[in-house]
C-alpha cells in the first residue's frame, strides 16, 4: 500500500481485518472516516474500545451480555432451553419474537476436520444446566450442515439419559419457494418428515 | 436493533455510516470486534482517531498529506499538472508509476443540479499555481461523465488565456474489449477521436 501516506495505510489494514473487507472496500471506509468530524472519528474509535469493555458472556447461557446474567436468562423460561451455535442466531430467534425461553450458546460446533471436539465447545455447561433438574426441553437449533447435524446427534446422546426430551428444529420447503426449485437433499428430507394434515 | 445489547448496537450503528455498510454487515463488523483481543481493537481505534489527527490537505494540490506540502509536489515535475475530483483519483493514477508531473485535487465538480458551483471546489488555487508562470500542461483528468466533462470544459476555458496547453484524457474502446460490446457513445467518440497509425 505504498501510494497511502502511512496513517491512510494503516487504516486500511486495521478495516482489512474485518470480514469480507478487501482493499477496495478499505480504502472506501478509510476515506469516509478521514471525512467525519472529529467528534464522530472519536465516537467510532469509542465504540470499538466499549463494546470489548462492556461485553461479556452470560455465564449461564453464553451469549453476549453487559452484566454476569444477560437478560433472556434473567427473564424468561428456564424449563426450555435452545441451543445454538453462534450469538448471531440467537439474534436470527429472538427477531421473531416467538421463543419464548432461554438460550444455550456453543460457540461453535463439533468439527473435528478443523480440530474442534466436543471439550471445544460448551457443552459440559450445558450438561450442568440440564443436570440441576429444572429443564424440560432442549431445543437443537445448530445449522443443518454437517457439522450442525452431528453436534446436535452427539449432544441429544447425551442428554437423553437425563430424562430430558430433545427435539430439533423442522426441516423442510422453504415457504414461498416451488418444489421444482427446491434442492434435493431438502425435499427428500420434506418427504421423509411429512406430516397428515 | 432493539434485540442487540447497547454496547453491540451502538457500534453497528457507527459501522452502519461507513459507504455501503447495512445493518447486516454492521452486525458482522460488531461480532469480529468483539472477538478481537484488547490490543488489536485499540489498535484499530487508535488508527481512526490518528487518521483524523495526522492526515490533512496538501497546501498545494489539495491531496491528503502528513505534511504541509505532499511528497508529490515536493520531489516531482511541477510544470505538468493532473487535475483530478477525489483524492482516490489520485491513488488510481499512482498505481500506474507512469505519471511523473503533479496533481490538483478539486475535491468535487461542478454540478448545479447538487449545488456545487465553481467556487465550491478548488478551482480558484488551480488558476494562482498556474498563474505563477511556471506550468507548461494541465491534464483534465476528471470522470467521463456529464459533471467530469462540465467542469473539465468550464476549467480549461479560465486556463487557456493563461498560455497553458490544456488536455483531456483520451476516450475510445477499452483495451481488451470487443467493439460489439462497446457502448454507442464510446464507440461513436472512438470513432471520431481516430488517429492516424
Amino acid at each position: 500500500m505504498e501510494v497511502f501516506i502511512e496513517p491512510i495505510g494503516r487504516l486500511m489494514n486495521e478495516f482489512s481485518k474485518l470480514p469480507g473487507v478487501g482493499k477496495k472496500t478499505a480504502q472506501r471506509y478509510a476515506y469516509r472516516v478521514i471525512n467525519m468530524t472529529e467528534g464522530e472519528a472519536r465516537a467510532f474509535a469509542d465504540a470499538i474500545v466499549n463494546v470489548k469493555r462492556k461485553v461479556r458472556y452470560c455465564k449461564i447461557c453464553g451469549n453476549f451480555t453487559e452484566e454476569e446474567v444477560c437478560d433472556v436468562c434473567k427473564s424468561r423460561d428456564r424449563s426450555l432451553v435452545c441451543v445454538v451455535k453462534e450469538p448471531k442466531d440467537v439474534i436470527a430467534l429472538e427477531k421473531l419474537h416467538e421463543f419464548k425461553g432461554v438460550y444455550h450458546v456453543l460457540h461453535g460446533v463439533i468439527d473435528p476436520m478443523n480440530g474442534v471436539s466436543p471439550n471445544d465447545i460448551r457443552i459440559k455447561e450445558l450438561l450442568s444446566r440440564v443436570g440441576e433438574g429444572n429443564v424440560r426441553e432442549v431445543i437443537m437449533a445448530t445449522n443443518p450442515d454437517v457439522e450442525g447435524e452431528a453436534t446436535a446427534m452427539y449432544i441429544a446422546k447425551l442428554l437423553k439419559p437425563l430424562g430430558v426430551t430433545v427435539t430439533r428444529l423442522a426441516h423442510g420447503i422453504p415457504i414461498g419457494s416451488e418444489l421444482e426449485y427446491t434442492d434435493d437433499v431438502t425435499l427428500a428430507r420434506a418427504l421423509i418428515e411429512r406430516k397428515e394434515i
